[in-house]
């Protein structure tokens, strides 16, 4: 049994788990410190430590962090959703408090979702996947086993599986990156918000019940009008479907990819998204690919966090 | 030294390589067969035969073909290019007809480029790069160094690498495979031709040279154009360069790609395609990509496929 750590922008969850099963024994949680780095460590130290305290025989540790690593994992960088942090040592900082644990492994949280995914979940049984996370921005991880490699697919610095920024339209909806078209610029949870906004504001004579939420619209509350049987919210996921698929058709088309596994909270959405997406993916791939390119749903929510960040430190990726 | 084998579809190629330094020490050559994959083998087991009785001690035989591959490579599935072939078991063909070689592989065209490319030419001191063929049509082969595994990047069935076919626009330029907005549908050769073409006859306020070469318009004559100082000509190739940059962002944000290698007949455009690449590539990708992406072109041209193909028995991808 290992300690899994999913790092959040607002929460940080700690879970025990066996690494056998993907069991959650025992879990815990408490609020993401506004304060940085150094802060974070020496909450989770804490947290560890109670923990070790009733599980004392683990002494291993894996980390989930919403941002990207350098190439060594030995940095965070710029993660967009902590206060405070830039390029941030947190392997070290944790290894400093807690030196009772043999040791301790941080990885980005799609890459680390992913190997929950490919451990227990839905990418089980597969040699290849791409794990798509839509959640406030849009990230994914490549799983590939290619010869004697098996894991996650890291690239030239690390920083594969950026499945956010394929852009589908270079004269497209401009994205925060400076591109244009990516898929984050459409499905990413504020984009979307905003262009159904747009939407409902340019044309009056769309009638939804979406109008009444104008001023705090998500993509949870379109998805709960749509199932409601409004007509223009179930639209605005049969567009985020179909677009995705296109985006998904290029990773399909270049990494001869089958599966797409989708998870975060966008993709709770559900089938009209799903249906849209599969459509879309199929038309566009290459013909050989048609029959066997596949969507997934993540079998893990919220926990793939802590399950996989466990992994981490059974399976070196 | 073995012999490495390139199967065009107008030239079949042959060539004895010293693989530790890539040098071809005796090449030889002949008409590609309009009859089929049986065909092509005998002819090739007749050539190989001779070369075997000047070089006695070569033993191996690579081989690189138009076409995609089946995951095990036993199986050459419909290239294009070859006359008659479908689903051809060419290496066991060679098998039969070669008792004497104690062993034979082939593999597709572009993912032999990419080996000799790492081997001795633009590659060769990277861990990862992806190859661009900028010919008949766009291909491309991924080449990756991830842990335990080093090689041609293959995915779930083999066929990774398909470049050609990433979209930058999903209301673009149609595509013979069914799609839209595929980088080939702007880049291949026919593509480019035909679309210079149709400009050139849309707009009559347009001088170009180009005018009395309407019938016959191929990249090269376009270049030459170029090359001459022709200013639409030159706007081609600025235009092409520009949209080979968006797909190749797209490459970079997902694999974490930072080399772009090169080569294939349009390539011979030269600077104005690879400046203007270069330049909407570094626009286009994250920005921790923008100081480190980069194009090279490729340091072999018409023997890369000889070269590589005789790599392939030495290094097994």
């Amino acid at each position: 049994m290992f300690l899994g750590v999913d790092i959040g922008g607002t929460t940080i969850k700690l879970g025990v788990v066996d690494v056998s099963s993907g069991a959650v024994v025992a879990e815990s949680s408490f609020p993401t410190p506004k304060t940085g780095s150094r802060d974070t460590a020496t909450d989770i130290a804490e947290h560890a430590r109670d923990i070790k305290s009733a599980f004392p025989e683990i002494d291993r540790i894996g980390v989930g962090v919403p941002g990207a690593m350098n190439r060594d994992r030995s940095l965070v960088r710029y993660p967009p959703n902590l206060v405070g942090w830039k390029e941030e040592p947190l392997e070290r900082y944790l290894t400093e408090s807690l030196p009772e644990f043999r040791r301790i492994e941080v990885d980005n949280d799609a890459k680390v979702a992913a190997l929950a995914e490919a451990s227990f979940g839905a990418g089980r049984e597969l040699s290849h996947f791409l794990l798509v996370t839509l959640g406030t921005g849009v990230g994914g991880a490549i799983y590939s086993n290619e010869g004697p490699f098996k894991g996650i697919y890291r690239g030239a610095s690390g920083g594969a599986g950026e499945f956010g920024h394929m852009s589908i339209d270079i004269n497209g909806a401009p994205c925060q990156c400076g591109s244009r078209g990516c898929i984050e610029a459409y499905l990413g949870q504020q984009y979307l918000s905003e262009r159904t906004r747009k939407k409902l504001q340019i044309d009056p004579s769309i009638h939804s019940i979406l109008r009444d939420r104008l001023s705090d619209l998500t993509p949870k509350i379109i998805a709960s009008a749509m199932h409601q049987g409004d007509e223009f919210a179930t639209q605005v996921f049969e567009e985020a479907g179909m677009l995705l698929g296109c985006a998904l058709a290029n990773v399909a088309n270049l990494l001869d990819m089958h599966v797409f596994i989708l998870g975060g909270g966008v993709a709770e959405a559900g089938d009209v998204l799903f249906r849209a997406a599969q459509t879309s993916l199929r038309a566009r791939v290459l013909a050989n690919l048609r029959p066997v390119v596949e969507i997934r749903k993540a079998h893990f929510g919220n926990q793939a966090g802590i399950i996989g960040a466990a992994m981490l430190v059974r399976d070196p990726l």
